[in-house]
């Protein structure tokens, strides 16, 4: 079985996991969001690739869900000791290697997507990870503060402010001239399955359906699409993808979510979305998807048993 | 009083301590050799300007003479981890925020004597430190081996063969397109006295005096120049100068140094070499230096009243 997902950060690495327990022989194509990458001190950081194959490779901090465990931080520190700034951003020593070894690559003239290949050779995460493009693609969040309106990457406004200054918009720059990296759409257009975990539908999921190709290889896939809500009883789960939603005028509820995905309507019409299955938690089970069908579960992926439950349930409800 | 020294690694640096503290009002300007410099994975690594740096500074491990005190190596078990050498280059954590910092603004532009100075607000080593030049020299070193002759980086020699492959030639390669740092000429013109200390003589001064006019600049000054031999009883006191003095063909003894500096013959004379003073330990007390002065007294630096101690005959030698 080939099982293709899209993926963010904490909350999809999580899902995987669950996903690579439910289908131990299927073949996973992960198509991950590069929207949150930065470049600080030189050094080319891309979080969410990060947090996927230190997830799944077994090298990710339980306790943080980003970063490596047993982590620390001195070359941090020093660069504080130095004046040298952002101190919002978590740079461990750890993951400052991989950094290293990603930027050499890139320097060197690799394709990300090759990078992420080498990087995995270590890691061995059990899925094939792409990144969702070879272009640099970086999500800048529009503000009004005292500064007047001003574009700031995603990462300050989201770990400096904590997301609590309002978005007027969210621009994942650069997505409109990237293309899709090798094997997107092919792992989207040969898959047995699509599934939308309960990542940021802004930010990761989102950004990833901005890269021209992508959106209209998912609506086109022969293959069923379930997604599963990252929203629980009109509050996200984890993160604050209230904000997010709120930036694009998308209610935080399970419904609105599943309706800004859309359904595909393949049993009944043009296909205007993305969704033939939505899964949400119980308390949500009066969502309505035109075009899609809901199925209900609870959705806290507390442990790995229940959120291999979880996806077991999405596989059911896309009839895989 | 203006005192303007020439400077390698451990040693220069050591010395410098006991500049500092015979002198404690004076003007220090240090030049500091970059021919160790070397580039690895992707950052730019000052190896004797940094030492110069951390030991005026107090940052220096005291037991290594080199690298950050309370030093980690998390980052370089990372890339070790990936695969990714040298294992022979020792890339500790706090020391490796220095080079981020450097890294970044190389390629930002700055030239390298603005780095070093910018660096030098944090660490306030008490001297002015100048790059011997702005330019990039990197020393390499001819060896003959099992796969023929070859160059390699110094720090390859010096650190992985540990200098026992003998050197058929030592090249400072760039020295012949590279001008002195800002700075660097006036420090020797405008010098009060010229110190040489017991430095590497081959790939730390020597490579300094190999920046076209640097050498011509210490020839010429009106200051007095005293060198301090890094020989003690035909045998280095710390490194492997041996392997390097071999290269070049001088043997290792304070007298044969010595005279490879040459004295300036002030007295009597056309100049005809660097010093007019050659301070040589008490077991060296026989050497000639023609057109130099030779003065003895004990030379380990067994700490920093000792160390001072030598600065003040080096200085009792220049007359001044």
């Amino acid at each position: 079985m080939k099982v293709t997902a899209l993926a963010g950060g904490i909350g999809g690495s999580r899902f995987l996991r669950g996903v690579r327990a439910a289908l131990p022989d299927a073949d996973i194509t992960v198509i991950g969001n590069t929207g949150d990458d930065i470049t600080l001190h030189g050094l080319r950081i891309c979080p969410d690739l990060d947090t996927v194959m230190y997830t799944l490779g077994g090298g990710i901090s339980a306790e943080r869900g980003w970063g490596r465990e047993a982590e620390t931080f001195v070359v941090a520190e020093e660069l504080a000791a130095y004046g040298v700034g952002p101190a919002w951003f978590g740079l461990g020593d750890r993951d400052l290697a991989t950094h290293l070894v990603r930027t050499q690559m890139l320097d060197a003239g690799h394709p990300l997507s090759d990078v992420v290949a080498a990087l995995c050779v270590r890691w061995a995460p059990g899925v094939r990870l792409l990144p969702m493009s070879d272009q640099r693609v970086e999500t800048h969040v529009i503000i009004s503060d005292e500064q007047g309106q001003r574009a700031i990457h995603f990462q300050e406004w989201w770990l400096r402010l904590r997301a609590a200054t309002p978005a007027t918009s969210i621009v994942p720059l650069g997505a409109e001239k990237a293309t899709p990296a090798p094997g997107v759409l092919d792992a989207l257009a040969d898959a047995d399955v699509v599934l939308l975990p309960p990542s940021n539908p802004v930010v990761s999921i989102g950004t990833i359906l901005a890269v021209p190709g992508i959106r209209e290889a998912v609506a086109k896939t022969s293959a069923p699409v379930v997604g599963v809500s990252p929203i629980i009883g009109g509050a996200a789960v984890r993160g604050m993808a209230d904000a997010c939603l709120t930036a694009i005028g998308v209610e935080t509820s399970a419904q609105a979510v599943g309706q800004h995905y859309g359904g595909r309507g393949r049993t009944g019409g043009a296909a205007t979305g993305l969704l033939d299955g939505w899964l949400v938690d119980p308390v949500d089970a009066a969502t309505i998807v035109p075009g899609a069908a809901v199925a209900a579960r609870p959705l806290l992926m507390t442990d790995l048993a229940e959120t291999t439950a979880i996806v077991r349930a999405a596989l059911e409800l896309a009839g895989v």
